[in-house]
């Protein structure tokens, strides 16, 4: 797939994927959409990409949905750029694929990833903008990012799985502020609140975000930090910690006779820098996945 | 209901009740838990009111139960003024209504609101005076506020679902030591440890208070506020993304369509003050509620 | 049971389990775990017990695994010291007893524990040594303290029920962090993160540790504890806030007839110190406990 809205860009271990309509502040559509699901798809099949980066060319992260189509622009059924073409027959159920929210699609997408994920926030993160950061692991702003849950100022919901998301990552406190009131705020709020890790200066904000990619990609074994990823992500759904120990003490027994736990005590004893064999394309344990995956229908 | 121990007020689309046992720093009795009750289910019924503000008359919030029964203030068998009048007859059962704690019954219907609550704590709360701000989205503390969950040095537990709520709010790390303690801390430590969003000079909290509920009631659509509280409330309880994606994806294509969506692009693109057309007790998408209501029983 | 690698003492009413391996900074082995695990069936049988505090000898408070076997540290099945004895038959399944993970044992059990935990980390916690602490409910920290999620840089996951806890105590996005470098970070990173509650000089960790056991031993009734202890625990997998209103309800009502009740509002009305007559081996309510529980096959 040749991308036209995202620049996909993988250098030393590290994917990045840039957001790239610039002259559009970068709004989201639904061929940034399917561009950027099929990036992920090439990141968990690709062992030289250890961590991802995900940022916008330009001024802005993510302007949020392309408004110029005016009124109609979340009036998907007469939408003639839809899925759907206008057909005037969209209906509310679960079975119909076409009236799946879009940033749904990605976010969930995004928590199936199996690399880790860093967010840098090069400016304005509104709507989608902002709640498709919300899978990802680590967020880094700029301190000129903007963010923005501001659904309740266009008549509609946060979306994207946000509901799900934003509590998880800010509390629920925080997440029904921003949510109620749909400002947009800068990026120490956004520290404050939780929702980022740090804020840098722009020019410094790549730099920052590839040093924690690499850190992560210099010392850790990739198939422990994929099985990490998913056992934490889908942690949240545990109601026991049985749930976790069941899961734990395969991992552990699994990845334990391993090459890779040969090689992370041998090279930690030895003070040296580690070379594990495993790779995520061919070494996850047996009973990866441990889990049904959820349908939408 | 006329009521005797709350105030309600509503002016400018905000509701204010008002604990209103001023000489008893506004201990909570059954009927004040039958009053709030009543306000809530005014609130919900009245597209006049798009938020709410809970503060206490004089110089207490909630000085938690009223102790003046003594040595039985929480044996309710040997109560005459409570439902069970004294029968000797109470036992442990889920079926009995009658043993339903009272925080609980009160904590559960302000889940169940559709408009934001906003605690404007103006002094001490204590017992079920703290926990029955745990379902209130956003709590903002006068610098003479005081809090405590006492409950460990009255003998009993935590009531009022503050199990629920308490380590969701705060974390369950702080929610334990607060409550293993026991003992009253100010508004500072309230601030620091995630109960309150913000603490302000005791003449400024109603004021600012309103100025929380403002932005809210001037700028977002009451349907999209009224589905967002629901959505983050409820996705408490989800398990994974995928539950939150049905819902918004469903909320998203039922709003897009509606009259709110078109206002809410078009007085953003040509910067006015937007005018909603649709009103929470007559436009909730045909999918609300989404869920099947627990009971007690 | 005589202790090897612990040392276990109770004073007026707080036990300290002290990690006894300084030479070998701690490192945690199958005897330190069945150790603690006989140590917490003690602290939970013995009434005059009312907190524990976990803490190690000498300048560690516990490096993790005993590395000590080299390249075959976690592979089981070659280790002639594992309770599998070298058969060579270790297999994935949920149904093998040996293969259960031992970090994990110990914090189920302390899970369980019905007395507030403590942990006074006094120098390094790496591996297990800082994933043992996630099911005790505070943690205070000397300022040499260190920490280490460092898992993914041996080439195994996080154990010990980790990715249940770690999340719920510090949040999604740093538990992820942490994971994912796998660095050791000092005791003021571990404050930030939300991981300890608060960092003190070294020369006054127990003292401050003391001082909170004996806030809680000197106020609260210890069945009221034990219950808080174990509602807001398992609190954290309720779906909603009725699942905690129908235990809680049922909690108020015993314990609201109780000595404890009686003797803990008397007291504070008379302003006096309570001694409350209820004790957890013999007066915990018919109903606790709750739930069923999980077991490992």
């Amino acid at each position: 797939m040749a991308y036209e809205q995202i620049i996909y860009d993988v250098k030393d271990g590290v994917a990045t994927i840039t957001l790239n309509r610039p002259d559009k502040l970068n709004a989201f559509t639904g061929t940034m959409m399917t561009e950027m699901i099929d990036a992920f798809d090439k990141i968990d099949a690709d062992d030289d990409v250890r961590c991802v980066i995900v940022t916008g060319a330009g001024r802005a992260f993510c302007a949020g949905a392309d408004l110029s189509a005016g009124a109609k622009t979340f009036d998907y059924d007469k939408r003639s750029d839809r899925p759907d073409r206008g057909s005037g027959k969209l209906e509310l159920t679960y079975d119909m694929e076409e009236a799946r929210d879009g940033g749904g699609r990605l976010t969930l997408r995004i928590f199936e990833c199996l690399k880790p994920v860093i967010a840098a926030v090069n400016g304005a993160a509104v709507g989608v903008g902002s709640t498709m950061q919300l899978p990802m692991d680590i967020r880094i702003a700029s301190d000129s990012a903007r963010f923005g849950f501001v659904f309740a100022r266009r008549g509609i919901v946060p979306e994207a799985a946000s509901s799900f998301f934003l509590p998880r990552v800010v509390g629920i406190s925080q997440a029904l502020e921003w949510c109620y009131s749909g400002r947009v705020f800068d990026a120490q709020e956004a520290l404050n609140g939780g929702l980022v890790k740090q804020v840098v200066p722009g020019g410094e904000l790549l730099a920052v975000a590839n040093a924690l990619a690499r850190e992560i990609a210099d010392n850790t074994a990739p198939v422990s930090v994929a099985l990490t990823r998913q056992m934490l992500w889908r942690g949240l759904g545990f109601q026991h910690p049985m749930d976790a120990h069941k899961i734990d003490s395969r991992a552990i027994l699994a990845r334990g006779r391993s090459g890779d736990a040969k090689e992370g005590v041998t090279s930690f004893l030895e003070k040296r820098t580690p070379a594990y064999p495993d790779k995520v394309s061919s070494n996850m344990p047996d009973f990866f996945p441990w889990w049904d995956e959820q349908k939408y229908g």
